[in-house]
């Protein structure tokens, strides 16, 4: 669960604690690449919605529709209006968070997409991990406090029975905002303890603690960072394969959550 | 001025112009640490929102008032929940960016920080700099097209009658989210051809460009990044003084903004 703020009163803590009781209604899947959205957009058979909940200006898409009795939102920070690439990264990661929050009002928030692999650790291609902990490992403030501020590590919402009902691997996520990796990220990474590596994943839990809103984070292993292949040439490779693997399991996560409580999860 | 997006109709851009030949009425200035703003607040004589325009739950101080005949709101990220120092670095950055936008919906956004310089570039402690451009240096994506999304460079709001009235330094600013300096980040500096380096400066541009406000960047050099002195020691050590040359220079600025209209900057 997200940590309370300093300024959250009983009441709130009392709404927050029924709202867990209650079946999860609003799902919102943030998803940064249009090749990892559309195969979900698919299956579970949403719309674009063309009367934008977000303002003018924004590139920022958002699919939507009833499956089952979930209303999903897939929101994909769309093409970057000069340039006509995913807007990847942690600051369209985390406006489209904040801004989905602000309109959507959601229940729990899936972050779900593609991430590097570290064979050491475990992680082989097409692997689908649950992060049980985000952290950054491109914010170096060598002051103290700051640090620890940079790094920003997080438990992320404990989800027990979700494990134990869908085939999911475990491990930590560290997210930076560049596809490759310096000998200074690898450092930051290795005291991360992190399996996997992301552009988007603490970008989102931050946000997501800020606002109190639950959020989980599935990612797909499209490329071995600590093997022989350049990243690039791995992770382009292996995008439409993995995204399928991705898929299914965030398809299998949301079936689980269909009629379940936060506090089920 | 922001460039427009594909979606921008006729009657928008006539609006657009027009409120670029109205005198500027509110304008927001984006600050990431207490102690850069408390002074100008104070010279400002504003005064703490307390009935907040953002969400529960957000850290972010909005500090307003009248100073001559401008709506003045300096925003602050605040500080970090659970750790307690300022929230720096792009993510607070562009998030508070998105919402006084939202809230507020300013004529004009002042990015005022400290920065560190490139002697090489002409950089000495204390300079204030107004930014011609700025750019990201830690966003690494080797994939064509990705690698220019990622630096991200852009050329900052024109302001040449502001340049002939108030005595700044004009050079290019480079932004990422570690105070130190990695070699990856040097090298991608160097091609920025940047003489400041911050951590805010390139994602405020990104937002107020996505939702075409006109922004500006007033950075003071707290550092000197190619000199002898660790950046942290040297950093801590000329903050507070530093922080009085960059008030000086916001309140020269504010005072050459009142009565003018956008396009007479």
């Amino acid at each position: 669960m997200a940590p309370l703020g300093d300024n959250t009163n009983i009441a709130e803590e009392v709404m927050v604690a029924e709202a867990e009781k209650r079946p999860v209604s609003t799902i919102v899947i943030i998803i940064a690449m249009q090749t990892e959205a559309l195969p979900l957009v698919a299956k579970f058979q949403l719309t674009e919605d063309l009367d934008s909940v977000f303002p003018k200006g924004v590139p920022w898409v958002r699919y939507h529709g009833l499956y089952k009795d979930l209303h999903i939102n897939i929101i994909w920070p769309g093409k970057d209006g000069v340039l006509g690439v995913d807007s990847v990264g942690t600051i369209s990661a985390s406006l489209v968070t904040y801004a989905s929050i602000q309109a959507l009002q959601p229940d729990l928030i899936i972050n779900a997409g593609t991430a590097g692999g570290f064979k050491a650790k475990g992680a082989s291609i097409g692997d689908v991990f649950l992060a049980c902990n985000v952290a950054f490992h491109d914010r170096r403030i060598p002051i103290p406090v700051f640090d620890q501020y940079g790094i920003c590590a997080k438990q992320t919402f404990p989800t027990p029975n979700l494990l134990k009902e869908v085939q999911l691997k475990v491990g930590k996520l560290s997210t930076g905002d560049s596809l490759d990796m310096s000998p200074h990220d690898e450092a930051a990474i290795i005291a991360n303890d992190a399996t996997v590596k992301d552009m988007e994943g603490a970008a989102v839990a931050y946000v997501a603690d800020l606002l109190s809103v639950p959020a989980i984070f599935i990612k797909a292993v499209t490329d071995i960072v600590d093997g022989d292949k350049p990243t690039a040439e791995e992770f382009l490779q292996n995008l439409v394969a993995v995204t399928a693997a991705l898929d299914q399991s965030v398809t299998q996560i949301v079936d689980f959550i269909s009629g379940k409580s936060i506090s089920e999860l």
